[in-house]
């Protein structure tokens, strides 16, 4: 925080953007609403259909005024990557301040995660793989698991972070697979993760029996591979390059990034590729998911970690 | 459509914006992903991990030139109030191409339903009601009978088309309340919606016994009174004008707008409010909730209407 506030002299967050719920922690839809963040304080300006603490507007003129009074400060950050171009047209004419992108800075402290962020995750990863554990596929079509694993989340008061993928067969071979009818056979992928009190858990298996079992292992030693070279201080593109002369020993090549941060968004902003620079640091977490694609099936496991001083430390 | 082809020759959509759904159909998660949209065809530039027809790119390099190769034109339409403000210094800079904010077009144009939007809509609409119809409230929670719902919904391929509000006496008195572990007592008020197919259904329904009772009649027939007088050629803030002045003879007034447009968002883009300047027109949808929040209750009674040439067809 202290990065944005040498630069700015306070953050103004439009909804929708997960960073309004990163610094306000209120859940529900919040429309056309701003948190603006001071170093000591933070205001919250919205329609009065919420719950919450908040100025509450009853009109756009009193929302601009309301908007006006609170930002009396020379300069505003905002975030580029989430704030529409009309809403930065329109803030900029309303608002008689300097303008300052900062969402590269909102986007590594989000990176770092706070005591309570990991400790939901925690909780969302454990969840995660309860429900995991008590999923059947035998007998089962794609869709019928989806279904049973993404109501299991509901009934537990969590939702998906993204839509679950289930995969049987030859749709193993495609990463985003879309579930569909059929029926199950091995190798079987489950890609799912479920999002509790805003945090998000991304976990995969891949079940194998004879056909698979060998890449399986491949994929599981690169997994693990990545994991033991995750500690602070280690650049993020370095492991992911020896996961990649891991896999390219073997014949194979990575055919998307070998993970990315996880917190109140699945894809958290950082990806773990060959263009990774930045180091990794205590408290940052990780869904880490080496994989590999045949033309036939495919292979892939992930984990969700933290990282700690000497160590990256599996979430169980 | 012709609107916008007047103004440009090709209109550029990234996602993540439900106008890259709108004109490709294809369901996933495609993240950096672009659609080109010209008068005769549409071309999709994205990473290689989605199932679909598209322009794959191993990296920014190949993403560039394929958006340049693609935008051989002179202006490019984009969508001001979803393309972030780097995105569109980043795309101006890259593109050596007229870029003209296209919003209101777009915005416009969904206002309108395909018939085959208005087919999946209805198909939303009936998975709802029939969700509704199975759901028991008695001797229940709030949550508990919000995951029965959301399950349910899933158990049928489809999705909450926003986070189910259920709330038990007093909370009804709160717009958007956060469903808690409140136990079933009545007033009880369920606000809820499918995503099938990619398109929403609304509805709401407000249970009442002796309190309320009174209160109920009135809003229903400020919800019949709204309806009536929806048709081809009326303007919107006018039935919201008939439908406020109802309330105000019987002593209330409206906390929120009367209605907005759905599609593939449950907010589609328009209100049904005082300002609402817009005309209907045939095949325009809309959910129509006229609402009263008291201090300790409130009720509200929400359809979904298609506006025909003489009248306004609850959606069944």
């Amino acid at each position: 925080m202290k990065d944005i506030f040498g630069k700015v002299d306070a953050i103004l967050i439009k909804s929708p953007d997960e960073n309004f719920f990163y610094f306000t922690h209120y859940h529900g839809m919040w429309e056309n609403s701003f948190a603006i963040v001071f170093p000591d304080k933070i205001e919250v300006v919205a329609p009065p259909l919420e719950e919450g603490k908040a100025h509450f507007y009853k009109n756009k003129k009193e929302m601009e005024s309301l908007l006006k009074k609170i930002l009396n400060v020379e300069t505003v950050g905002f975030n580029g990557v989430s704030l529409s171009y009309n809403d930065f047209l329109y803030l900029k004419r309303l608002l008689k301040v300097k303008l300052v992108d900062v969402s590269k800075e909102l986007k590594y402290l989000r990176l770092i995660k706070r005591s309570d962020e990991i400790a939901a995750i925690k909780k969302a990863c454990r969840l995660s793989l309860k429900i995991l554990n008590e999923t059947e596929m035998e007998g089962k079509s794609e869709k019928e698991v989806v279904y049973f694993i993404e109501c299991e989340m509901r009934k537990r008061d969590a939702l998906p972070s993204f839509p679950t993928i289930v995969a049987f067969g030859k749709n193993t071979a495609s990463p985003h697979h879309i579930p569909e009818n059929k029926k199950f056979v091995t190798p079987a992928l489950v890609d799912m993760g479920a999002r509790y009190n805003g945090y998000c858990a991304d976990i995969t298996r891949t079940f194998v029996e004879k056909r698979g079992k060998k890449l399986y292992e491949i994929v599981e030693s690169a997994l693990y591979l990545a994991i033991d070279e995750m500690r602070e201080g280690v650049k993020a593109k370095e492991v992911y390059k020896k996961v990649e002369k891991f896999f390219a020993k073997h014949g194979y090549k990575m055919r998307h990034a070998l993970g990315h941060s996880i917190g109140i968004n699945v894809h958290d902003g950082y990806s773990i590729n060959e263009n990774a620079d930045f180091v990794l640091k205590e408290n940052m977490v990780f869904a880490v998911e080496p994989a590999v694609y045949l033309k036939n099936y495919g292979i892939r496991i992930e984990e969700d970690v933290v990282i700690r001083k000497n160590r990256a430390e599996i979430i169980r």
